[in-house]
């Protein structure tokens, strides 16, 4: 059965798993770097300097995302962005994505084939082709995405932070938790707020822009800036303090603050999921176009704000 | 916490994410290959020939195995050597691989833990090491293992099969299948067969032997002997007929037959997660050691056992 002659309420369950795979595979453009794409028992992909940078990250129904909030494109677009931005993190560049969709027998066909075009084209961003995956039964929808991709110099680690560094962020902080925090408490607006953590914006490019900049430690903000900051705090071995002042509070950030009762300021320094980068540059280097400074590096352990320690929820943890 | 000040009767809940990743971590021994393993956002894993394999499978919790039937220890070897014998299957060799579990916080963290040491120990087999993962909560315990390995020549496709080439198989066949109809009537034994149900032992190697020899086309056995021939057959447009005496049926396999009134050729022909392999070779190729020869290759359509339809179960599809 091809996806052209697909009931608009057909179910996994009517499709099968190899109408699914037929209708997913048609839906997969291969790039150039793609030797053998989907439907071998593996596919092959060009890794031309020899190394490959490789991340997974499982995204399940109700705690990633919320089938009432978004729809299957926008979280096929989050859940490769999540992905891609582990790669963008490292200063690679993605090239490849396998998915493993699990999901009940009578989730709507539609909604598949409309999360693998969502994945498609937040990875057509990067030049990144989904060359493989798996589908399954499984009571509960759930979604595992593997990148893999290239460096052309060195990895760029948590833990080169040194003392006298800089501190830089680079894409928007803190309007993916604004939105989360709307779209709980029941509505819709401002827009952009809830388009944002319903589809993030990466800041693609800035990662490998970094590298070559000499940053010495990146990490994407993916539980929150300050809980990411005390990642690389952590694994560098050094304290990190975060100027309040050195962030924008931008309009809507500001208004649904004053809406909820709630510091703007929170949503930055403790939201996740925009999957900014936040990187560390020698003192004195020129910070690349799109990145800006926020903070320094200095002896010791711990992250704080304004040099006093941050009180609240400080990132988010499973389990 | 570390994992050896756990209290036996743990939960995720109790380790936290957190714990769990440390106590994983450490479970992760890396070769020599990987440049940079878990902690950070991604892993970077050489690839000395310029091209990655990679292939994603996912285990669901009652549909890919029974935690009542089959130790953690078990199931981390089954989730691991399904993935590897993808590789093994292009010709290919695994060098690393990413695991992601969504779990219930009530899961005992031994569970994980087991689960993850099967894993290590399976994949230790070939010399590939887990680079890193996620773990993240759900409902159902499900597993998602990526694996990445290299090609020395050309991977070995599905669709190279010629009329004239012969059919081979390498490794057992069957086995698990029958040790899936004994533990489903509620029977622990012949133990053997239980055992290859609950641990399959993939004839590693055999695949790049195979590539090395001139193998035209291969597939490893997953959904069912005469299944994955016929996709042979379908990706390179031609008929293969398969001769049953060319097996011989273990005597496990007559056993179970005779007890539970099957034909044990059944096993055989529709079984799969043996993770056997089958290839097809030009006439007159010597066999590689380890290869038997299991019917031929001819011009049309479909596969035939003995020159007849097979009637039957040919194979397992979700949804």
């Amino acid at each position: 059965m091809t996806s052209r002659s697909l009931p608009t309420n057909a179910t996994l369950a009517d499709l099968g798993e190899f109408g699914l795979v037929d209708a997913l595979k048609e839906r997969f453009p291969q790039g150039d770097n793609v030797l053998l794409g989907p439907g071998d028992d593996a596919a092959v992909v060009t890794v031309p300097d020899g190394r490959v940078v490789v991340s997974t990250d499982l995204l399940v129904d109700t705690r990633h995302f919320r089938r009432d909030w978004a729809s299957a494109l926008d979280i096929g677009h989050k859940a490769a962005a999540q992905n891609l931005s582990d790669i963008n993190a490292m200063g690679g560049r993605a090239t490849a994505l396998t998915v493993g969709l699990a999901a009940p027998p009578d989730l709507p066909a539609t909604w598949a084939l409309e999360l693998a075009d969502g994945i498609v084209e937040e990875a057509g961003l990067v030049g990144a082709s989904v060359v493989g995956g798996d589908v399954t039964r499984s009571d509960q929808v759930m979604i595992a995405v593997t990148v893999l991709g290239s460096v052309e110099g060195e990895p760029v680690r948590r833990s080169g932070a040194r003392p006298g560094d800089v501190v830089a962020i680079a894409g928007r902080q803190g309007w993916a938790a604004a939105g989360l925090a709307v779209l709980a408490r029941g509505f819709r607006s401002p827009r952009a707020l809830v388009e944002a953590h319903r589809r993030p914006e990466p800041p693609y490019g800035a990662g490998p822009v970094a590298a070559a900049a000499g940053a010495t430690a990146m990490i994407d903000v993916s539980d929150g800036l300050l809980g990411d900051v005390a990642h690389i705090a952590e694994a560098s071995g050094v304290a990190i303090d975060i100027s309040a002042g050195s962030f924008e509070v931008a309009e809507p950030l500001r208004a649904v603050g004053a809406a909820l009762g709630a510091d703007p300021m929170r949503f930055i320094l403790t939201g996740g999921d925009d999957h900014a980068l936040v990187a560390t540059y020698p003192a004195g280097t020129a910070l690349p176009d799109g990145w800006t400074r926020i903070g320094e590096v200095a002896e010791g352990s711990g992250v704080t704000v304004d040099g006093a320690a941050y009180e609240g929820p400080a990132g988010h943890t499973h389990f």
